[in-house]
């Protein structure tokens, strides 16, 4: 076995030396001795974050008070943040606002699409995707009159052609939470279209994961979270996608002041402001929206296409080492081997995934679980590498066979997400 | 003239000498130089917060990771800070959560109320208050399919002592955001409940900026924003109140995966979670909400009735001084003189207010204004003392003597706030 471990590092060395981008884990301030594979619930610290935050505390707030709303750009930052979110999702600027947590941000958008398709009975929802898009596509339903329909990710194009004309609009997620399976928005989106329903995208686990062309795909509508791949910190603001081709008739129900025509001078009733602004609602989190712009950054000059063969290269990686290191162990691949088929994440299936997790972060290496048999590994290919890759599974392998997670066996508890 | 404002600086010096508060500038990072009067739209920062957020970031985000949502109480963040913010406006634990803005905590507040009161067809809102309440309003009026009624703070009491039994909700303010004029909520609450209705306050103007005792006037929700009088820093999370009594019965639309009764391991359909945690929504911005929670400090051991009569002080040596010096240049107070109907804020009508508000600016004093004719001047009493109140005064009249404020007569943008 341990000329198993030694090939596979010097394939890792040998990845790590020929990587283009291993310059990039400099832009992030990881703690020492620590291999970081939840990226996919919070990113990683970027080192612009802490100087750009430090100057809107003292200067911008401290110092320039009120006057910063307009002196320091604050009041254009949910549609700035927004363009910036934009460049990595394929989204021209104008179409992005960045703001509010996902959950809002989807109740938002799914109230839109049943709005802009009046009529329409059904309202489709991914069955498998995370359950806070379930819960919010039924609130939204209940509050149209519409019913709920969901199904599985692979059922989603079938389903809207035989009764796509009875749907207003369809919730998919291109990247499963748990297996990291990748889906073909393409075909979903086609699909809705052909049908005259509307596509949204949950992109939680897609932006900043692999290259997004929503406006090539012809979405409708999109949103995603900050703190995943984006890496903007723990509760970073959500953003919304609403193609130009909708806005005009975009009608969300969370009118707040801030997607007022003119918000310093408010009419009566609510008049909605051109183009994405109408999707603004209240006054955002400005100390978190401008830690996720300083993130942003760490995207700058890295070229997409070589972001995602990374993250393929980890993925595939990962997948080959619990091949040759951890199948005796009772580990199971549930994260497809294909590459196309992958987002930027691997998941293991193992009954005691959950205490598993917990010895692996006692020794370093961190990830996550889903209940309830898997574990969950993230690679954020702007700062992991191969060696990572390799450490984490070595150091599982240890542990499966130790048996030094038992300590844990007893509870049962998620980790957070 | 100049013997009228030694009279009012030697006033103003007493007043200051006798004032138990005022080491409690002490706890603010104001800048040097600088009159603020316009925490009433952003608090200042409070020197407790650049610490707190460094290590939120360094310590807890950079070096904890994910584990932070554990192990430095992240996930607890929304009741803990709702606790503490209820101990400002009279609320026992267990009632208050803290997180999103001011708008969605009140599509939220006001969609639950009309659903504890069915079959009412009324919601109604006062018509003066921040234009986002009746945009809100009209919005969940829309989505239950109840009317919206928008009358004037005065005649509340009266539609309800009418109408109330057609009343689902009603959503008033204590405080006026334009004039700081004080409505007894008392008697609104009052008349709600003896008509069945529900009372819903928005305490944007009023949390931090007076004492207030909702479980004591019988409140049934609340809402309002953490960045004026809390201080907690630009678009800081809002806050929302449930009253125990309709916790069970708080049926609200934002079902984000927070609120759920098992956030970790979710049933298919949305199940809430028990007291006042099922009115949590998606995940918070951590950064902004630890901001707010370290800002709350500044209220550490201060009394609160010492605080409000300091708050009026204040208020009542600004009304004086500008009978005195600025009457004769046009400029006619809109806040009332009796002291329990005053908030904490002076408004001054004048035609220029515009011009007058930006000229100040450039003195260094720092008001806001209000279309059309408006001059706002907050005063927190944490950090305003009565020669800043004096100096602004004086400033301001110099500036309308010399007409130093023509240069900003032909714009007539309204100050962000």
């Amino acid at each position: 076995m341990s000329s198993t471990v030694e090939r596979l590092a010097a394939r890792a060395a040998a990845l790590d030396s020929a990587d283009p981008l291993s310059g990039l884990r400099e832009r992030f301030l990881l703690p020492p001795g620590v291999v970081y594979l939840d990226g996919n619930s919070l990113g990683a610290l970027p080192a612009a974050v802490p100087p750009v935050l430090a100057d809107a505390v003292h200067r911008q707030w401290g110092t320039g008070l009120i006057r910063s709303w307009n002196d320091h750009g604050w009041w254009q930052a949910p549609l700035r943040v927004g363009d910036a979110v934009g460049r990595l999702i394929g989204a021209a600027p104008g179409q992005v606002v960045v703001g509010d947590s996902t959950s809002v941000q989807l109740f938002n958008a799914l109230s839109a699409a049943v709005r802009l398709r009046p009529g329409r009975p059904l309202l489709v929802v991914d069955r498998d995707h995370f359950p806070t898009d379930r819960y919010l596509a039924a609130s939204v339903a209940r509050l149209h009159g519409l019913r709920l329909r969901a199904v599985p990710a692979d059922a989603l194009a079938e389903l809207l052609s035989r009764e796509g004309e009875q749907v207003a609009a369809v919730l998919g997620a291109p990247v499963d939470y748990r297996t990291g399976r990748l889906t073909d928005p393409a075909a979903v989106t086609r699909a809705a279209h052909d049908a005259g329903a509307l596509a949204v995208w949950d992109l939680c686990h897609a932006a900043g994961a692999l290259p997004l062309d929503l406006d090539a795909l012809g979405a409708d509508l999109a949103v995603g979270c900050g703190y995943k791949y984006l890496c903007g910190g723990p509760g970073a603001p959500a953003f919304l996608y609403v193609a130009h081709r909708h806005q005009a008739g975009f009608d969300h129900p969370l009118t707040g002041w801030n997607g007022h025509a003119d918000p310093f001078d408010p009419t009566e009733e609510y008049r909605p402001a051109e183009g994405i602004a109408r999707a603004r609602i209240g006054t955002p989190p400005m100390l978190s929206l401008l830690a996720l712009e300083a993130a942003l950054t760490v995207f700058d000059g890295v070229d997409p296409g070589r972001l995602r063969a990374k993250s393929l290269s980890l993925t595939g990686f990962l997948l080959d080492c619990a091949d040759d290191l951890l199948a005796a162990q009772g580990f199971a691949p549930a994260t497809p081997r294909a590459p196309e088929r992958r987002g930027s994440q691997v998941a293991l299936r193992h009954p005691e995934a959950y205490a598993l997790v917990r010895a692996l972060a006692d020794r370093e290496v961190i990830g996550d679980m889903r209940a309830p048999d898997l574990l969950r590994f993230g690679v954020n290919a702007l700062y992991v590498s191969h060696a990572d890759v390799l450490h984490a599974v070595t150091t599982l392998r240890e542990i499966a066979a130790e048996r030094a997670h038992r300590p844990y066996l007893a509870e049962q508890r998620a980790v957070v997400t």
